[in-house]
């Protein structure tokens, strides 16, 4: 622990942040932590409520991820899936047997009336999380990809389709009614530090600011907000953020993300391949560090969790 | 092929009947078989609806059952029933991995409003069953079991408590008001013949007999109602239905099957074993067949259905 008693907010998405935050509430007491996790990649298959990225989140934080893949559970089968196959439905979405008991409890609880914060809150307690994971909203926000003529649902897009469509547009349905689950809010104007994990800019992290009150809550803070560079010597540590973001018209760079969240960003902390890029990130008005990014285990994870702590809240 | 053209209607349980009908679909066309399937074992387990009795039928006529055990899917895992131990839930019934798919798409189509026989015959399909396999109602109809103070749901008699407790009573919660599902009646009024499988007479068919209109139609049908003693030598070959028979004050014996069954039954089949006891059934105004009764192999099965078939309508 790195004695920081205050709480911290961290915007996240799947693989990358999970690794982030793994480190991280071994640096800060995890109760302190406040996971603000993105559900536009929710999906509903065979009527299971799915949340992929608040999954990867808990699995990782409950130190039962597979390793490898930085998504599901180690060690996991697939004989309900060949099972559905054989039933005569669509298998490409990766559901292992131990990760469907998720789903089915979390299917389960919102039947029966609960929010899915409060299944997610349900769930992490069962699985010993003891951070604070809240999805972004209770509200279907449902990310949609558009490439040329064709909109694809997101898991169709990044499944399904592999993500070898180029993306034109990304669209949040939903996004618009859709209010902050409860204590986001309260969380963004307590923390007094606030992360933006190495996820996808445009797919995992813009769903999350387009939720207007979550956004404003953001630029309203007095917390610092640090982000780490997803983009690592112009590629994509994993996914298809560097794509993504050229196709949208973004430079696919530290740099790129940088100007992507613009004046949100007081601080970025970018590998040390991309050391080139300080000035003129430093341009845009928003404070640099350089380090090592790239997590291969835990301790990268703690190293790089230590280095975002330790940016002084002066920073602001 | 036996060469008979007529539809036949079999009351069906479990374990029993479902190794009767698999005997039987290769003795005449599947096509012609109407399966009337328990639904009274039926249980809602982590928000998924199952049908077990259905369940192990189609499993069986679909050649995927686990030959050992009778029931579920060969070669299947456990570990989604492991995770949701994990996440704190009940681990009881024995849920495997490739069985779940089953449940996960039967309640999904139940939820898309699709009744419970709408449901089985599009799984049937999936699997390839071509007997049709009808649930005895579309309505809920669950079976209690009162042993002295205690009302246990079914599965908690059977599966939790492993038959532990004296059966002092059978209630089938639901059944006044049960419709008989689409096609049950018709299917008894058109039938050639109409076999009571050897299963549970108390717990499993008699759910289905608890359906008055069911009850009616059999009773009023001129097809020859033909039973198989589930009681070989006094002991039930699977289950409880002999401590069950006998604590519910019937004689655990062939005899007390047919006695059980009474005016209902116009032909009962019973085990070399229980010859002696060809008289005294003989006494209730039922006629007998004494054969071997007792399936270890799917030969045994097409010899016992053969047997079935060859008993003449003139017996009537």
């Amino acid at each position: 622990m790195c004695g920081f008693m205050g709480t911290v907010v961290a915007l996240a998405g799947g693989v990358g942040a999970a690794k982030l935050l793994r480190g991280l509430v071994r640096v800060i007491s995890p109760k302190n932590l406040f996971i603000i996790g993105n559900v536009g990649d929710d999906i509903e298959l065979y009527g299971l409520h799915i949340s992929p990225d608040l999954d990867i989140i808990m699995y990782t934080l409950a130190d039962i991820v597979d390793e490898t893949k930085g998504w599901g559970i180690a060690s996991d089968t697939f004989n309900c899936l060949e099972m559905l196959g054989r039933l005569g439905f669509e298998k490409w979405f990766q559901l292992g047997d131990k990760d469907l008991a998720t789903h089915i409890i979390r299917t389960k609880m919102l039947k029966e009336g609960m929010t899915l914060s409060q299944a997610t809150a349900k769930l992490c307690k069962m699985l010993g999380v003891e951070a604070n994971l809240l999805p972004m909203s209770d509200n279907p926000v449902r990310t949609k990809i558009r490439s040329g003529n064709m909109l694809l649902d997101f898991q169709e897009y990044f499944v399904k389709r592999k993500t070898m469509d180029t993306v034109t547009d990304v669209i949040f349905e939903g996004a618009e009614k859709a209010k902050p689950a409860p204590g986001v809010i309260e969380a963004i104007e307590e923390a007094e530090r606030i992360i933006i994990c190495p996820s996808n800019p445009l797919l995992s992290i813009s769903p999350i600011l387009a939720v207007s009150a979550i956004r404003k809550a953001l630029e309203n803070s007095n917390a610092p907000i640090v982000g780490v560079s997803p983009i690592v010597g112009g590629k994509a540590l994993k996914g298809p953020a560097d794509r993504v973001m050229a196709s949208m018209g973004f430079e696919p760079s530290a740099y790129g993300v940088a100007k992507f969240y613009g004046k949100l960003l007081k601080h970025f902390v970018i590998d040390e391949i991309d050391k080139e890029q300080k000035t003129l990130i430093e341009g845009l008005g928003i404070k640099v560090t350089v380090t090592n990014t790239v997590m291969k285990n835990i301790e990268d994870s703690i190293r790089l969790a230590k280095v975002l702590m330790g940016i002084a809240k002066a920073n602001k």
